[in-house]
């Protein structure tokens, strides 16, 4: 057995290339003219995991694009590993903030590699498929069944993973679900994530006259959506920053004492988390740190906005309609249907006469918290120190992986989350970059995961 | 000397002609790419009125579009009539609205013309050309001298219009000034506006992180613009739907009881207004008519906002940047200047840490009520008559005509505004049209108001 070190040493180019290969594959999920680019991208997996021996069926799925799922050759009596990933990414607009790179050109700078989809979720995934890559070519692999389960609609909001999970549970049956889509503590802090964010997104469309009206002529009287729409998302949060619609909280569940205590502890630095984006202060819910507000607490952002005139110059109107994206963070153990219900009716109640609404449902899930007690945390936690040469810390997200609460669900609660991404590497914004250190210490993390888990099963 | 009502049946298809001609240049003042089509507006008008024996100028302003100016030979002794107007349009977005017409392609339907600047203003402005090449015709003309002033900066928000008229004082002086950019009351009612309401319109810009940030990393802790923008801006009217800013009403005056009184005589349909735009009912300031909202007492209206994603599907992100075209329209004696001072401290005292602003001022000027006891008030009340066949109606008007306050206080306070478009050609809007009865009794009753003034100076 050629040891994993020896291994990567040899094969850190071509691993690099197989990657860069991946991400030149626009696979933009949410946009009509990429589809096809998203079925390449699925491809594009099937024919890199049919290479290294696992069987690969691409599904149709009720969303856009194909499910991708592979398995390795049936070892009886073994546990199984279920390894997620997604092959999508975000839109790139704006294309002219990316400065160090075309997205779908990706380009090495300063240990980074550049580009859409490095960091969330190719880069990352990537890594297991080295792994996987090298187990199957040694003589005496780990007694550990091997499937993946990479979908195209993680990115979109209209993921349909949830779904093909529950209708799929035999097919997906396992003991265990890795994935790599979250974010380390901080540089240096290799990290084991235990909970996350759920969400719930909307878009809410208002609508007043049939068409746009000479502000001079009507202004005054006839009710204007885009004043409306400001009023109405403006009066989100009262003066504690605490969101206005009745019962939000009624079910958010605070941590127990000491994993606040714990939580404190991590050398958590607000000066540079703020001037990381360029700004000096920011603002939140009362009586929490920063740390807290971006983890575990709830959070109401406006994604974009839109409505009237927005050209060269002015144009005196009352525009026709407004509309606004909009999502939700949710904690564990906030219900999002219960939210569109109360959110809808806290709307109607301030809808002013003249003005129609429309608010549809774009994503919904639930958050989830991790028990740490579990045997699996302790095995990721050794692996991960093999990786990279240090333990980790267990952290908490404010990010959303909609999928993972169902996974825990359905299939097991042994659930890993083994964080290769940093904070800032601009996941989902310009000019995103993955860590190519992260991304070898990541390789051999994923490699001993085998192990730990075919051995964490016989004990 | 031939009849005007002879000369008409004779010419009339002539002058619809030459109009649509005028009307297919797509003078677009506030639009880059359109500024050789306002040039083109304006040299069309120079032929046209040199044709008719005037003699035209065209002066570069420190606006984009040139002046045009021109004069007929003068008479020594006689009055000077300033005629107004303004060959500049709104750009025509939205486009898949114009089911009537192309902008630019004139089409007649149902006794109107359609196309964009048919009623604001080219086709009014162009019935006191047609009134001016019918007299330059006749042996007799009026003891009077006219003056044509026509500026292409009218629909931008930038004009320096003002200023021309400032510096150019002695060049412009006269007895009378005369326009064709207002609204009748209601078809049916010829009118003559006697006020206006100023207008003072801005372009705020918040900012915040240096990039679009992820909402589950960042959400809870950074600043997000769009919602900043949404509180301030839906914060602007209060229970009452008045106005928050300190001091907004300090200087509204109110019209004196006997002048409310008769306004509240015309026949103003609430319904009528309400349904002509689609919508049921509306919304404004406590205590007044829907017709005193729209015409004599101040509003706040966002004429277009945009932040954020804005495509298909969702991006969750929290926006770098977001921002609001909005404008208020004031009444006589609130000042424009003094607003975007209290506009502006208001807006800085409600801005959360992590975000910037900029307040851009894109246009300014100051209500305007005219003094119905002058007599040429009525003349042009008989002149009006002549060309229309009934009395008309003294009205005060919503919208905003900034040069109008300027005429009245460095020129002469005899301003004539005679309404010949109606409220429901959809100025500013898709579909934009005029009646071309309008535009035949417009031309009568200009040819009877040359007539009117050089009498009236006489007498």
């Amino acid at each position: 057995m050629q040891p994993i070190a020896e291994y990567l040493a040899e094969n850190a180019l071509n691993l690099k290339n197989e990657l860069i290969e991946f991400l030149k594959i626009p696979s933009i999920s949410c946009q009509e003219e990429f589809v096809p680019e998203c079925r390449r991208a699925a491809e594009w997996l099937e024919r890199c995991l049919t290479k290294i021996g696992f069987s690969v069926t691409l599904y149709p799925v009720s969303s856009r694009h194909p499910m991708v799922y592979a398995e390795s050759p049936k070892i009886e009596g073994a546990p199984t590993l279920l390894i997620y990933g997604h092959y999508d990414v975000q839109p790139v607009d704006p294309l002219d903030l990316w400065t160090e790179t075309s997205p779908f050109e990706p380009t090495e700078k300063n240990g980074c590699l550049y580009g859409r989809g490095t960091s969330d979720d190719k880069g990352p995934l990537y890594s297991h498929i080295a792994a996987a890559a090298y187990w199957m070519k040694q003589p005496n692999r780990p007694n550990l069944n091997v499937k993946f389960l990479i979908e195209g609609d993680e990115e979109g909001g209209d993921s349909t993973a949830a779904l093909f999970v529950e209708e799929n549970a035999d097919l997906l049956a396992c003991d265990y679900v890795v994935l790599s889509d979250s974010t380390q503590f901080a540089p240096g802090f290799p990290s084991i994530t235990c909970g996350l964010r759920g969400i719930a997104a909307y878009e809410l469309t208002l609508t007043g006259p049939v068409q746009d009206l000479h502000s001079g002529m009507f202004g005054g009287a006839v009710t204007n959506p885009c004043n409306v729409l400001c009023e109405i998302l403006g009066n989100m949060f009262d003066e504690n920053h605490r969101i206005r619609i009745p019962g939000f909280y009624d079910e958010v569940r605070r941590l127990p004492q000491e994993d606040l205590e714990a939580m404190r502890l991590l050398p958590f630095d607000d000066a540079g988390f703020f001037s990381s984006v360029g700004v000096e202060d920011g603002l939140g819910e009362a009586d929490m740190t920063v740390h807290e507000r971006i983890t575990i607490r709830p959070t109401f952002d406006i994604n974009g906005i839109t409505g009237g005139y927005q050209g060269e110059g002015g144009k005196t109107i009352i525009p026709a309609w407004a509309s606004a994206k909009f999502s939700f963070r949710l904690v564990p153990n906030q219900d999002a249907e219960w939210l569109t219900a109360a959110l809808s009716r806290w709307i109607q109640e301030q809808l002013p006469p003249g003005i129609t609404m429309k608010l549809d449902v774009e994503a919904q899930s639930g958050g989830l918290l991790l028990d740490l007690k579990r045997p699996c945390m302790k095995a990721a936690a050794r692996s991960m120190e093999f990786g990279f040469g240090c333990a980790p810390v267990f952290t908490r997200e404010g990010g959303s992986i909609p999928i993972v609460a169902k996974f825990s669900r359905r299939l097991t609660p042994n659930v890993l989350m083994l964080a290769y991404s940093q904070k800032t590497d601009n996941a989902h914004g310009p000019n995103e970059h993955f860590s190519l250190t992260n991304f070898i210490h990541g390789i051999k993390t994923n490699v001993k995961l085998w192990q730990e888990l075919s051995i964490e099963e016989e004990n």
